[in-house]
């Protein structure tokens, strides 16, 4: 699905799933052991991190993608390259409706999303396909719901 | 799109998006002034209503088919056959990710989700084109995350 | 505490109860295997039950209260006398902040709220006390953030 | 209501407090124009920043208190001693039962919570009193429901 989205040369890309790694190091996922990483590149060239953080509450809970994400925006960075996510299954998990439509919210239609599966590092080490799945938010939330849908002209009722 | 889902009866399909229409009539939104209203229809030829609950918090906010679907739910009412949703908007506008993903804990990959312009009745008394999209979770949501990702095994940290 | 609250009937008491019990059975805890059932009072007379709902995301999960509350409102329901909520747990335990939002955004703060431990039938036929705390709004959310501070002057920035 | 919280130096207290206005200047309040800054005091002196992230589907919104947790938590800091909340209202605003749900999971009971108003500098050059409501997740959020919650004894069903 490459050919939807940009392009990120193999070096953002290897330290970007690099620091998705690393961000699931600090996930808070008290309840469901479900432990997640999320990284974003920025367009000027920074790189930040996101883990899931759950809460008793089950609804409270924060995914590693809205993390990352509420990190940089709060900060002022509202630009960004490309977004990878890791989790602890070997194979490559999507991110949840939350987060598409967050996601949605700041990243452009044709951003990357890398989807990497737990054991990468593996699957390259003994010359494997690594397993990523590259993809969108035009993939991930088609006919999508966006803030430029709220300033439309409605009917009257 | 419709070679996807399932198919519905023109009496049914009928009954399910005046319904939407009238559960838009008790929508909560004292804060976008966006209504919009969603009509469940149950294996056994039930249709729910929902509407959606705004918050003052935002981030508590309820969507329409989320209410629809919890009335359901709440009552023991598991096995659904379509949905409709309707916003103030003359176009077919589709649901948020966060109810996608709860469409997605309940309902078929195939079950036919319409998505109904404020405009419809005014388009077909016209003889024109209905104006509905008829998609379902399968496109709204591709590589979803599921209840069975959690059951997946995983990797020692 | 029940000064603080409304008076109810210990007929209205019991019957609230009862179907809090009731509401319970259809509790869809996949995840946290944790049941949760509300019953709420209208002031005609309705009783409406709501369950928790979770989802595979967690953070997609609506909880009992919540759930009562958008059936209620969603049918046009916005006028309330007590609210009642039980658990598995053998002590009364109480909703969680978010909820607590949402019953501030459609409940008077002197409503009485019912928290009724699991044992309670067991405590009434040995004619111990029942175990029930009954508290309000006005007591589980101080200061709280409501819709009218949406529309209080701010400052220029 | 000081007495009830842990103590905070007047330098602390002043940093945190320049600390929340900064962070209200990114607040990404597109919706509901309502700003809100944040800041959380760190055990080892690191001062953290969130500010309120709105999203198009309302129920996706992420206010400044759990922007500025989750920044924390996912780079592994979760021992915190103090933090403030400023809007731009001219009075003392409280979090909202989500985010009171959400400091509930990380932060102690006693921990100070000081809810800044927005013409705090003002009052403080003009000799006034500054208007500062220091309070606590004890007082905010009482007969919390809160992790050790969901290790209890269940009934059976
Ligand atoms: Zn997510
Ligand atoms: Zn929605
Ligand atoms: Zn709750
Ligand atoms: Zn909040």
């Amino acid at each position: 699905m490459a050919a939807s989205t940009w392009s990120i040369s193999a070096s953002d890309k290897s330290k970007l799933i690099e620091a998705a790694f690393e961000a699931k190091e600090h996930a808070y996922a008290k309840y469901s052991k479900f432990r997640v990483g999320a990284a974003l590149l920025t367009t000027d060239g920074q790189i930040i991190k996101g883990a899931n953080i759950e809460n008793a509450s089950y609804g409270g809970t924060i995914c590693a993608e809205r993390t990352a994400l509420v990190k940089a925006v709060s900060e002022g960075i509202t630009s960004f390259t490309s977004l990878a996510v890791v989790t602890d299954v070997a194979s490559a998990l999507s991110p949840c409706g939350i987060c598409r439509q967050f996601i949605r919210e700041f990243c452009a239609q044709k951003m990357p999303i890398l989807l990497v599966p737990a054991d990468y590092a593996d699957r390259v080490a003994k010359g494997e396909e690594d397993g990523i799945l590259e993809t969108s938010i035009a993939e991930l939330l088609p006919h999508s719901f966006g803030p430029e849908d709220l300033e439309r002209p409605r009917q009257p009722s």
